[in-house]
C-alpha cells in the first residue's frame, strides 16, 4: 500500500473518472494477468479489448490459449490498459483494474452485443471472430488503481469505471 | 495448455531464440504480474525494464507501489514483453516470462551493474535513480512462452532467453 505521507493518493474528481472512461473505450488491447492452474503462478499476455456500452470491458480469447483455461479456473484477473508514448514509460498513463471474468454464453444478448462491439473497435478480427474456439468474456471490474504519471495516483472504485445510471 | 493438434508449438531454432533475446534486450518496459499479499489475487502494472549482461530482465520499482511489496511477499511473477504496433494487436510478436523475482542489495554488484545499464536505457531515469525508496530486482526466467503472431506459438526455456557460457 502507498505511504499517504509520502505518496498521497489524489482526490477521484468527475474529470478523473472522464479521463479513465476514455481510456478504457479508447484502447484495443491489454495485458491480462491471471492465475496458472494448480501452480497459482501469475500469468501475464496481451488481449484484445472492447468495452460493452456501460465500459465494461470484454475480452475475445482462444480456448487454445493458456489464459483461458486459466480464467475458466479462476475467475480472479487484472488489466493493465494504456500505452506508453515516447520517453520515459513510467510518465504515462495507465491503469490496473483487479476484475472477475465471466464467459458470455454463445448467441447471448451479451455475446452478441460483444460481437458487434469487438468487431466495431477490431475491424481485422472479422477474419477469426467466428472460428469456433474463441469465445468472449466480460471482466467485471472491482476496483482500480490509475497512474496518471508520476505524482498522479488515484485508487478507484467499479463505479467510477463504469457508465450506470 | 494448446492443444498440439489444433494449435502445433513451433520448433525452436537459433533464429528463435535471436528473435526473443533481441525482443527483450530493446524492452524499455513491461507489464508485471504478481499476486496481492493476503487476496492472492493476481495484479498487473506497468514497469520500465532494461536486462543484464546475460539477458535477466531488470526492473526499477518504487518500494511505496503495490507491485513491490507483492513481490517481496511472493517472488513468482510474470513479465509480458513487446509492444503492439499498427492494425491488429495480437499479430505483433510478444513473450510471457515465468519469473522469480529477487532485489538487488543496494551497492552490491549486481546493483551497481542494474543501475549502469537501466540508466543507459532510460537516460531520463536520472532524476529519480538515487531516490532512497526506488529498489533494482532481477527477475529470473523459469520458463516463457513467445508469440509472433498469429500461428506461431513457442514454448522456451530460460536457457533459450539467457546469453550463459
Amino acid at each position: 500500500m502507498p505511504d499517504a505521507k509520502k505518496n498521497p493518493l489524489q482526490e477521484v474528481t468527475h474529470e478523473t473518472r472522464t479521463e479513465v472512461r476514455t481510456l478504457i473505450a479508447n484502447a484495443r488491447h491489454a495485458a491480462l494477468a491471471v492465475l496458472t492452474p494448480e501452480s497459482g503462478h501469475p500469468a501475464c499476455s496481451r488481449v484484445g479489448l472492447a468495452t460493452l456500452e456501460d465500459g465494461t470491458p470484454i475480452i475475445f480469447i482462444s480456448a487454445l490459449a493458456a489464459h483461458t483455461g486459466a480464467l475458466v479456473g479462476d475467475p480472479r484477473c487484472s488489466l493493465l490498459i494504456g500505452d506508453p508514448g515516447k520517453g520515459d514509460p513510467l510518465a504515462h498513463p495507465r491503469i490496473s483494474i483487479a476484475c472477475t471474468g465471466a464467459e458470455l454464453a454463445p448467441d447471448s444478448d451479451d455475446a452478441i452485443t460483444a460481437r458487434q462491439r469487438y468487431l466495431s473497435a477490431h475491424p481485422k478480427a472479422k477474419l477469426y471472430i467466428d472460428l469456433p474456439d474463441f469465445r468472449f468474456f466480460r471482466l467485471d471490474p472491482i476496483d482500480a488503481s490509475f497512474n496518471g504519471g508520476f505524482g498522479r495516483a488515484y485508487a478507484l472504485s467499479a463505479s467510477d469505471l463504469l457508465q450506470r445510471d
